[in-house]
């Protein structure tokens, strides 16, 4: 099984001490040795960084612990190989063009039985069953909504439908925890194991669980800043992460959950 | 104007000698200082590194000078912004996927009055002439050939006419020096610069023009190693590099050009 890692905020912020934490699973603290990436949106552009490296002693790790990329959504991953040998074509995140914006996805789980029929407009460049489910969802938008450009894109609250039916269709076959972002949302199905935490003013001081680094938030934050950080399982010991409800898709815009399976997050 | 970098070889090959004193004239020993980027082929994948920063000074520039990445098809590019601000979105190389392979672009030149007709399956998502350029060159191939998979994929011989009317076409606007590659082989268009070298059995040394450095290829290569390097300007001063044609299209495979403006290249 692989871990996740997303982040989803209302002003570009780094992702250090999150990733300090995560990036020690891949090798280190857990098992998850079989490659890994990690992408950053600047408005509709992405940029990931993978490597077939183990993340915790991976050159390219080390420079996105030492270079803050400030960014307002990120998804992250580290791999432990179940379909697909190890090499970059199967490193999550993976990435594609749509309506003249960046996507991004990562995918945590297995899918038995998975044969979508994808009709090219989106298919897979490795042989992850993870990345025929990112080009599955790519392909349900596209025939939805049909080819628009960054005058006409779909509303979120149209495309979050068309999600949702597609992450339900694709966890019929198995394990389906996945993050998904276009930069301006971020989109997060849980089937088995996933987990949030909402951080906002006042700020208080977080420790990781994965080696002894601690924050104070109010330090490096200003008070109408808001993060959202979404992973497999809690990074820190001392703040209360919320678990998904098995089977729930929750979308993320500027730091906080707006629409659960469908309906609007009330704040 | 930008400045192009291309590698193509017959076994994975680093780029470090090359892109040492390529990345100098990113802001260095000439002007580019806007952005630059760097993408490596593995199979039929790609990872690309981009950055906003002057490649002389980026801290990802720096990871590639230390972190050897070995690859038969390399696109590098250094930018002095035109057209479009400076920012990710704006930085080459771009990246799509099309019949299940990346395709990788890079552009020097600058395009006017031109406004392809994109129709939707690839769309920009900065704000250059040469991201576009790219789209048009992939929704022409995707007209000619239509959807098809890795069972199905179009020769290199019938991708080249496609490619080449295309290149013929945009160049009307304008400079079109281009570098392209789907990870088997690396199209380089020419129209006002670009120059290159093929490096085979006996190597010899060669001597930066950017920097003082010299390397003597016969001490990191086996006698059936090739290597064939493009760049805006030639990157050594002791060794004879080729000019292109003004309006040629030379397609690299293996290490060597195999086809020029249509024709099988003798060897």
């Amino acid at each position: 099984m692989c871990q996740l890692l997303g982040m989803n905020c209302n002003t570009p912020t780094d992702i250090q001490f999150s990733f300090e934490g995560f990036a020690k699973r891949g090798g280190l603290t857990d098992e998850h040795g079989d490659g890994w990436g990690i992408a950053f949106f600047e408005g509709n552009a992405a940029r990931c960084f993978i490597d077939h490296k183990p993340a915790s002693n991976s050159p390219v790790a080390e420079l996105i612990r030492s270079y803050p990329i400030r960014s307002t959504n990120v998804i992250s991953h580290i791999r432990k190989a179940t379909v697909g040998e190890v090499k970059l074509a199967n490193c999550h995140p993976f990435v594609r063009e749509l309506w003249g914006q960046a996507w991004v996805f990562a995918h945590n789980g297995d899918l038995k039985q998975y044969n979508p029929q994808l009709h090219g407009d989106f298919l897979p460049i490795g042989d992850t069953d993870s990345e025929q489910a990112f080009c599955e969802i790519l392909q349900a938008l596209k025939q939805a909504f049909g080819n628009r450009t960054s005058l006409n894109r779909p509303a979120l609250r149209d495309i979050e439908p068309v999600v949702r039916a597609a992450c339900s269709d694709i966890a019929r076959h198995g394990t389906f925890n996945m993050l998904l972002s276009n930069g301006q949302a971020l989109f997060a199905h849980c089937s088995t194991k996933l987990q949030y935490i909402i951080r906002a003013y006042p700020f208080k001081q977080a420790h990781l669980i994965d080696c002894d680094l601690q924050v104070d938030f109010g330090q490096v934050t200003t008070p109408k800043d808001r993060v959202a950080v979404i992973a497999t399982t809690a990074l820190t010991d001392d703040e209360v992460w919320t678990s998904f409800e098995a089977g729930s898709l929750l979308v993320f815009q500027d730091g906080q959950a707006v629409i659960k399976d469908g309906l609007p997050v009330p704040h």
